[in-house]
């Protein structure tokens, strides 16, 4: 895919949705499909996969009730013995598979196999391509990537990314169906393994490993420096609004010409991750247990959740940034 | 500086505080000093200092006004002709100079000529190592790094960081008076260059940087993913604690398990920053006025801090994250 110009799509909420993959990625689109509405089959080999949706279902409830989003329209769910039976019908189909491309393609010729012809699949890989995932598909033209973040139910972005083989015409159908989920559907016109957003959190993972490893920082440390300095900024304005701003009356211009030669500077050369050996093992686990040991999981969702749906009202009540797809969805 | 155990520091407000440097970044800090109800005196060679003091300390006010903090006990302060006439008899001075190590050093010798011997000295440097700018002070053990992210008056974290001949009891002082101006003081205890924060940002500019020069993203699509995706999440937890819960009950380890293999995918092995050709800086320039330009830097200002506000007042009333330095503050 080369970029091309960007062309509208139009909302459209899918009459039978199909979630293939239930762990708590695809628990998360079940959710946020189910709260939209739609009737969603759902397949996945884990004797786990209804308690997981169970439970992911009910904190997304609770979310949107904090949010005064209507949950009393919800649609139904199955759950499918067969993927051949959960796509049976489906007019969109989210696949959250294991990461591992082998596994990917298996699971697509699967769906393929049983699902219409022009039924839009959307992948939630992280990072693999959709050309590689498309290569054996006899359908490809309606494969992409819709790369979520979790808690999918609540942060509305979805990077939707074509193959080689994806028509234009099927990214918009795409969007259109995410956008009726409440989501913000960015089309990443240029096709790169990771997309846009894992690259920038590879380069963030990767160098707060090093920290990490090298005993500069704890867990704990990096994770404050975050929350309480520039997570605060980047919930609401991006990296390059941010400098925007640093630069002043100047503008952007001015941001480079001020920062430029010192943003050079080699502060960092890192390339590659550090060795996850057993030690890096150990120390991170050790440290995040002390950070976060005292709450579970559980409890750790329902407060993630309840900042962030406190965060979504105040960009609403501001009309800013991910507020406005909020109030967009209320309408 | 290496790693010792922590101990405590006691909150202490100065009687009197020095600003030497007077652009946003040292408006900022004495705009929070101020309203903490320290006198600060300022001196900076630019005519334009007061005129930017005032602009940044009635921004400063408005925020604390609107995040209910009280505005009713502010310091005084004094435009100062000279760097000597600033800093006598202060017991805290803040160092903003242009982000150079001549300059640094060159300001450093201007306040130990007249500054107190024992008054602590923090710097604002981004990623100057302060064993670098303390070499020729006559008093080095009570010179360290103060780094801030703006808006200083608001994001309450400060990345306190010593040199070599920086003393234990001096960044204990340090981190006593940075939290009494209602701040977090995170003491970085192994030094290296650009400390621990912008080492992660400069992580992610550089990334950024290419996905734009490659033509991959425009800077609207970058930020639109951040602030409607991963960015709401790092306003109130951090990478490690996030990943924490995506390895589910399995904790950390699981989450190492499930997703250290994929992280070490070669996603991104970027080590530079591509080169600022003209090309690139008007590419940036463009997409940035395009993105931004129909508001004025002081209204981005304006909306960011009315966002901030809103973010620390949920996690204010969530007991959570930077709301626990607010809560705190208000005691």
């Amino acid at each position: 895919m080369t970029a091309e110009p960007e062309l509208e799509y139009t909302p459209h909420l899918p009459k039978k949705a199909a979630v293939v993959g239930c762990g708590v990625i695809g628990a998360a689109w079940a959710s946020r499909m189910l709260l939209s509405g739609v009737d969603v089959s759902i397949s996945d080999p884990s004797p786990d996969a209804e308690a997981i949706l169970t439970e992911v279902l009910a904190n997304a409830i609770a979310a949107w009730d904090d949010l005064g989003l209507r949950t009393d329209q919800q649609g139904s769910y199955t759950m499918c013995a067969t993927v051949a039976e959960a796509v049976a019908g489906a007019e969109f189909i989210q696949e959250s598979a294991p990461e591992r491309p082998d596994v990917k393609k298996a699971v697509l010729a699967e769906i393929e196999a049983s699902a219409p012809v022009d039924a839009i699949i959307g992948s939630s890989t992280s990072g693999i391509r959709p050309t590689v995932m498309q290569e054996d598909m006899a359908h490809p033209e309606r494969l992409m990537v819709g790369h979520p973040y979790n808690p999918v139910y609540l942060l509305p972005v979805v990077e939707v990314v074509g193959g080689d083989k994806t028509t234009i015409e099927n990214i918009r159908r795409g969007q259109g169906m995410y956008a009726a989920f409440g989501m913000r559907p960015i089309h990443c016109r240029v096709e790169i393994d990771a997309f846009i957003g894992d690259r920038l959190l590879e380069a963030v993972w990767r160098e707060a490993l090093w920290l990490v490893n090298d005993g500069v920082a704890t867990t704990q440390e990096i994770d404050d420096i975050m929350t309480h300095g520039f997570g605060l900024r980047w919930a609401q304005m991006g990296l390059f609004e941010t400098y925007r701003i640093a630069g002043g009356m100047g503008g952007f211009r001015h941001f480079m010409e001020q920062f430029g030669p010192t943003l050079d500077w080699p502060y960092s050369k890192l390339m590659d991750t550090p060795d996850y050996t057993p030690e890096l093992i150990d120390t991170l686990v050790e440290q995040s247990d002390e950070q976060s040991g005292m709450h579970t999981i559980r409890e750790l969702e329902r407060i993630r959740d309840k900042n962030v749906v406190g965060f979504l009202k105040v960009l609403e009540s501001n009309r800013w940034a991910a507020g406005n797809v909020i109030a967009e969805q209320r309408q």
